[in-house]
């Protein structure tokens, strides 16, 4: 069903940027307003909100109409939907599209006289989707719980020989007995540990003296999970150890320096000036975060350079890295959602170093 | 590696649409050019083809450069992507962007004089697909061979009582034991077959007198398979039957008056005059068939209003259906390659009516 007070709050935030309606195609902002269950596809379905003209969906009639407490628009195959749009919409307006609404379906429609402007709504919607409200925040509790859970259980997965790609399929197939809806895993071990992305290998075989990095979340009930926990096999060198304690320092000095109405690049700073005054700064290549909810990258960083203050009911990861080519990476990673008085940290699986197979 | 004559075929087609330069974003089409494998995420990889400078990747440092025969241009975390594409590419032309490149790293770019006018430029990159040489059409024939091998044990899956759910979750098995990199499954049985695509169900089994219908696939080094077929539990009925037969009789004639040069169009009118002829026009309400290649759906239909002509190494669906609401339905899926003296058929397994079961 419609979700009205969303709907509400985009309208608002749109208004902000001269904007009074919006073609939406992605199919998860589609879901986030209307719970309405579409996928990708050839086939147009997209989302028409407006100020005036209510919320509508402009759809192909091989996907059912849905219950959604909307009017349906539909249209069969070999329809041009552009010329479906330019019959909704209004002409003497701009018109916003999301940011992953596809090219063949927005820039026609400049030739067709549909509006007076074609403008990239993604400002609004994004923060919207920032303020996420006490059942979102819920399940963004669930989620990172079953991610406890799995992580719990890997532990107990790991053995001497077993291969990265191995590992990940076990993993993968822990979330599925939680009902995860889509679990993905890096794996990496010894040298793989010091790429960022690392695809789990079949050859990779776990070896005294390894790091163990893993990566990893599912959805459950729509919304993302998202957590790295990095572990030691056999033994830990003093070099390993110093770069773990300066990343879990990284890791928990962020997460504490949380605080409604900062700037987001600030918590970042904390993080990437305790990894640089220990002399690593150089091989910490990333974001610190990146907001989480029905995506698994909601739009925005904690990045230098994102000067967006917190709110409550914002949701991200906090995950410092250092990453020594040809020798060996450390990432730790966890989500939190900002509340009045600080960071709520979701996950609570065990940051201390840990050395396995002992 | 770089795909050179994919390139220049490209850049033939675009200079028809008078573009000189188009901007790709699709990892499909990407890895179709340059042979480099990329997922959609957040961050930008996007491929530039230029008439005049060359092939580039404008790149997120967070994704390792690839060996791929072209330079990479690459920005870190937090970058503005338009504004690193405003600085490559030729402000004094058009500019073309595939399908599904995001209105994100497009609509921006107006308003900063990166060219001259955006321009959708799905002409040329759909046509240029639509021309599968040697090697593509070789990989097409391995990918429904495997399908053929996948739906020849599917007929020893099925059992009284079966779900439709328990029954998909074993043909992906059997996809995954072949290599097949992302099968998908529609399994319907009884009434859920009058519906186009069903979702298959934990709840509803099989029993005597159901139709089943199977419309199945995967990609097998990067190409897709896609065939479907409808099977009877113990019996059919006279209508049953009726049906069963006019669609096959519509698969068949179509696949039969395949030439090189008639419009697409002519095709679909072959098998929907067939199904008109019997009293059933109306409950076949989807186009004949799709293109299909590095995409489960390629773009282009083979529909009414495709008045595209077909050339050799054109790859698509025959797929006509009839879908009686409250009753039943029947499909019948082949794919096929246009050649000089007709369509190659690309599917081999049975489809004379079967009763399965007895």
């Amino acid at each position: 069903m419609l979700q009205e007070k969303r709907v509400e709050g985009l309208l608002k935030k749109l208004a902000d940027m001269g904007l009074e309606q919006v073609l939406i195609r992605d199919p998860k902002l589609i879901w986030y307003y209307t719970e309405g269950s579409y996928r990708v596809n050839d086939r147009a379905t997209i989302l028409y909100i407006s100020k005036n003209n209510g919320v509508k969906m402009i759809n192909n009639s091989v996907h059912p109409d849905q219950p959604l407490g909307i009017p349906f628009v539909d249209h069969p195959d070999g329809t041009d939907v552009c010329a479906e749009i330019a019959k909704i919409v209004d002409k003497t307006k701009p018109l916003g599209f999301d940011a992953e609404y596809p090219a063949k379906w927005v820039l026609p429609l400049k030739n067709m006289g549909a509006c007076t402007d074609l403008v990239l709504a993604s400002r609004a919607l994004d923060l919207q989707l920032s303020y996420k409200d006490e059942k979102e925040q819920q399940l963004m509790r669930e989620a990172s719980k079953m991610n406890d859970r799995v992580m719990a259980k890997v532990r107990g997965l790991i053995e001497e020989g077993i291969s990265e790609r191995e590992l990940a399929g076990k993993i993968r197939q822990l979330f599925l007995e939680e009902k995860g809806e889509g679990p993905w895993v890096i794996v990496a071990f010894g040298e793989s540990t010091s790429e960022i992305h690392h695809a789990p290998s079949p050859d990779i075989r776990l070896k005294a003296g390894d790091p163990i990095l893993i990566d990893m979340g599912s959805p459950l009930k729509n919304y993302h999970s998202d957590m790295t926990r990095t572990f030691f096999w056999k033994s830990v060198t003093d070099r390993q150890r110093l770069v773990y304690e300066t990343v879990l320092k990284a890791n928990r000095e962020a997460e504490k320096a949380v605080r409604c109405g900062m700037p987001c690049e600030d918590i970042d700073k904390v993080a990437r000036d305790i990894i640089t005054e220990a002399g690593f700064g150089q091989y910490f290549g990333h974001r610190l975060g990146h907001y989480i909810g029905i995506y698994l990258h909601d739009p925005g960083d904690v990045n230098v350079g994102n000067k967006d203050t917190t709110h409550p009911g914002m949701c991200f990861s906090i995950e410092p890295g250092i990453y020594l080519p040809g020798e060996f990476g450390v990432r730790i990673e966890d989500l939190v959602i900002v509340q009045e008085d600080g960071a709520e940290i979701l996950n609570s699986d065990n940051k201390e170093l840990e050395i396995l197979g002992i």
